[in-house]
């Protein structure tokens, strides 16, 4: 099949503040190599490590010049002659992994770098799937045996991650504790919006950060004995968190938004039994058999399907880049930011 | 059988300095009651959390006024009238649970306050066996599973769970990085001594705390790749410890001498993959199983027999107690200082 139209991509060819760095580039849309398709974008997402990659500051980034983004939806377009694959025509896409570059309308790669989703799935909440839903799945079942009933604690609640531990945690049989950060006087309308769709997505209570060391949030946590803590903030914020956490818990780190080092008393480890690990879903994708990250996609459609799992999205055309960017880098936002083409 | 002599004790009636606190009584040996075990001690050791109970920063301490010591063996020299036990006069036992004081001549308990150990072994190894010995048995067990070769580092490494790590890891296969402050240089002479004796224990390598970031070390962490790392220091020397860790370590805490908290960066724990545990020997204990416990009890005591294992140790008759804490509270030293009765 002949396709026609213009390749357009974001990219960038040194690392600096993504506003500046990156720039939109219009081309011909390749051939696909022998053993290679060649798949045409709908959807991708912005996610916070693309931010990162664009500034240089995460460990693993393409080498220069790049296509920006990780994540996405894409169709087939073309199957190369030689290419040992059941990709077809029309089947959608997902990349297998990460620094593929998918803030472009077309690439060409080894039919081995995507995995096949099934058609019938909203198309914006395939392109948000592998990364956010798939990193709270992870963080809610590989660091301890939550039993039906189980508290979970998190902070940075408002994130795509945590919205989705949020809605899966429900699914699961668990109960969440979520932490935010309450917004400046003047925004307090936003505030209630936030509690509202948090309250929507199942969370079963909201703690505002700098009321952790309140009576009633350490009589909660007293009675709730959390076991698990997802932390995406770091700093005093999380160091405040372990105060409240009960003997043996395990914290999980998958971000650092205060931007600030994780301080732990030697006591929070010898005599209050906190475990600490970090996750990095790259590092899953890249270690883990195919199946078994097959067999949670298909969970997670499922759920898509139900109704169950919804990430909420706001979308930019490609030409609006520069709006999207600045949107998804914005604090307090409850949507995700996705591309489309 | 009557008990002649007098009850001598070091006891505590406030917390505060250990010198000013403790004070040494003498009084009558009690009569066990029906259920009770009277013992006599023959050795105790001081540990550093003796020392940090007496200053009442210890998260488990006996209530006031307290007897000090948690670790001793003692000779059962008289079984109470209705005691269900196979304990029987000339017995030689260590204590089952912290609190129970052991800086006393004699002490009239349940009997099942006491774990029976053989006579055939050397008193002063027996005696200073439960603590520190068995909380380097357990961290280089209990948190990842070492293969034959493979390298644990530690700092703290002249401190005695440091020197039972040497002795530990050898017998099992593993080889040891050992990190150790250096001495002003006024005092290098005990460098000397300190380095002769670690490498006689089988330390593989000893590095100055200091010299962590030079290129012989990082290279020399780069080759061996230790997987398990066991803290007592905490800190900045933790942080820069970590920094030369490889990918997937884990990081077990069991001390804090350098009383300032452990900060990692999140990079350590996403990217770097570290994870950190902390261990307390007290916990086990109350916690685990007696058969298991005297699994490794009679594991270390065949060491001991062996050969393979032996505390160095300092005896101080109890009165002369407050040079006993004086030098056991010193930096620098080798030694475990005992009390003998």
């Amino acid at each position: 099949m002949a396709t026609s139209g213009v390749l357009r991509q974001l990219m960038y060819t040194a690392h600096g503040p993504p506003l500046s760095a990156l720039a939109m580039r219009s081309g011909t849309i390749p051939t696909p190599g022998a053993s290679e398709v060649l798949v045409k974008f709908l959807a991708s997402p912005i996610n916070p490590s693309d931010i990162n990659q664009v500034e240089g500051v995460y460990p693993k980034s393409p080498s220069l010049p790049a296509v920006g983004g990780n994540e996405g939806l894409a169709e087939v377009v073309q199957v190369g002659r030689d290419c040992a694959t059941d990709l077809k025509e029309g089947d959608r896409v997902i990349p297998r992994w990460s620094c593929l570059g998918t803030w472009t309308s077309h690439l060409a790669s080894d039919a081995g770098n995507f995995i096949k989703l099934p058609g019938d799935v909203d198309p914006l909440q395939a392109a948000t799937l592998s990364v956010n839903p798939c990193t709270a799945y992870r963080m809610l079942h590989d660091f301890c045996q939550l039993q039906p009933g189980d508290y979970v604690v998190q902070n940075g609640a408002t994130s795509a991650v945590g919205q989705a531990a949020i809605q899966l945690a429900k699914v699961f049989g668990w109960k969440t504790i979520n932490i935010v950060r309450k917004r400046p006087e003047d925004q307090a309308k936003g505030d209630a919006e936030m509690r509202a769709h948090l309250q929507e997505l199942g969370a079963d209570h909201i703690v505002y950060d700098d009321e952790l060391m309140e009576p009633d949030t350490r009589a909660l946590f007293k009675e709730t004995r959390p076991r698990l803590a997802l932390n995406c903030v770091g700093g005093k914020p999380l160091s405040t968190l372990c105060k409240v956490m009960p003997q043996h818990g395990t914290v999980v780190t998958y971000g650092g938004m205060s931007k600030k080092p994780i301080m732990l008393p030697t006591a929070a480890l010898i005599f209050q039994d906190l475990h600490f690990h970090g996750f990095w879903m790259t590092r899953w994708n890249d270690t883990t058999d195919l199946a078994e990250r097959q067999r949670m996609l298909d969970t997670l459609l499922d759920l898509i399907r139900s109704g169950q799992l919804a990430t909420r999205v706001q979308t930019h055309a490609l030409e609006n880049w520069e709006e999207a960017i600045t949107q998804a880098t914005a604090p307090y936002k409850l949507d995700k930011h996705v591309l489309v083409f």
